[in-house]
């Protein structure tokens, strides 16, 4: 099991977060790939909110950040690509399957969850005002129109970069997010390839584990 | 100079945008990167617009993208992050430096200018619309939560990985496009160091020869 209290690497994660996150915490990205390629790690627990030497670790005081026997790395993206030098179960070590490793990847975070956040927002913190009615059907088109192209390029392949790799890992938790905003059936091809990646029993096994570290409870002024 | 008819790196680069966002298409970033590593490279025009054989090269036509030796790469990103194996003059080689490089170049791109680009839709497509009226100061309140703690963390230092990286190009034209929404100097440590960034005679080359590859004319359907 990749959970191992002895394990080199530290990966800080919440132990509370409000009911509608749970599950969709961004530590299940680092989770999910230490499970493909059985890399053990612990958990140290982080409070939403906190501001204090935490922030030296990750400016915004979330998480996750890791620290693997010395070197600190934050955001999901770079620990991905951090990770994906250990193993080559997560990224070919071709050139060719470097780089599109590291594309897709990038398309993920920096051209789909990126126009993901606003739908996210509209939805979950701004849906009475009066502008996100004005603004919703705005942002879930602008989203439909980042999704296609990629639904495209997919085609009938199984994974983006050739063999399964960390590019996977982080369009599937974006598409996994975006699916709880719009229907993902619209986009066949993503339809399938998001239910492949779930299929897979190391996304279940961090899910699982990133499930059983909300151990705390709500920091003052946070509520369920 | 970097640009070279027979080089091996070939980036692909639009012949034509509007007045506004010249100077700031995206292939600014490797251009910058190898200008500060002296990696020759030769350009190949894209229409804007374009949805031929190029959307197997980029899914949604935009720039950059790039065939290095056979290797192809998209997302400026990712393109960074190729271009960074090359040379140390992008990324230090040890564990420490290169964490750090991927940390901050993945912080600028998904949390920093993830959150501009709802400030730049609201001021460049949506200005008279009456949700973006209402919506731009939280759009832009956001942006100024995401701006100030890494002010904090970078606090006196020069460079946000150490010495001048990859990460520094990410972020130096991140600020650069937010400046053109809020002024850089409600963050001092920001506004200095995207000063001492863009000082860099790089950056300027860069600037320069994107600026040289406009020479084509708008497509039907896009004027000035």
């Amino acid at each position: 099991m990749p959970v191992s209290d002895d394990a080199d690497i530290e990966l800080f994660v919440f132990d509370w977060v409000p009911e509608m996150a749970r599950g969709y915490v961004r530590d299940l990205r680092p989770r999910w790939a230490m499970e493909e390629a059985g890399i053990p790690y612990r958990t140290t627990p982080v409070r939403v909110g906190n501001k204090g030497d935490y922030l030296d670790l990750q400016p915004y005081g979330q998480v996750p950040a890791m620290i693997d026997d010395g070197v600190r790395v934050f955001e999901s993206g770079a620990i991905l690509l951090h990770l994906a030098e250990k193993s080559e179960t997560l990224m070919p070590r071709d050139p060719t399957g470097r780089a599109a490793t590291q594309s897709w990847l990038l398309c993920a975070l920096n051209s789909i969850e990126s126009f993901y956040f606003e739908l996210f927002f509209i939805d979950a913190v701004y849906s009475d005002a009066a502008w996100a009615k004005e603004k919703r059907p705005i942002a879930e088109d602008f989203l439909r129109k980042r999704l296609q192209p990629v639904a495209d390029a997919l085609g009938a392949r199984k994974w983006f970069a050739g063999p399964f790799t960390v590019a996977d890992i982080a369009m599937a938790t974006v598409l996994r997010d975006i699916s709880r905003h719009l229907p993902m059936a619209d986009f066949p091809a993503l339809d399938a390839y998001l239910k492949r990646c779930l299929a897979r029993p190391a996304f279940q096994h961090a899910l699982d584990a990133q499930m059983a570290d909300f151990t705390g409870t709500a920091p003052a002024g946070f509520d369920n």
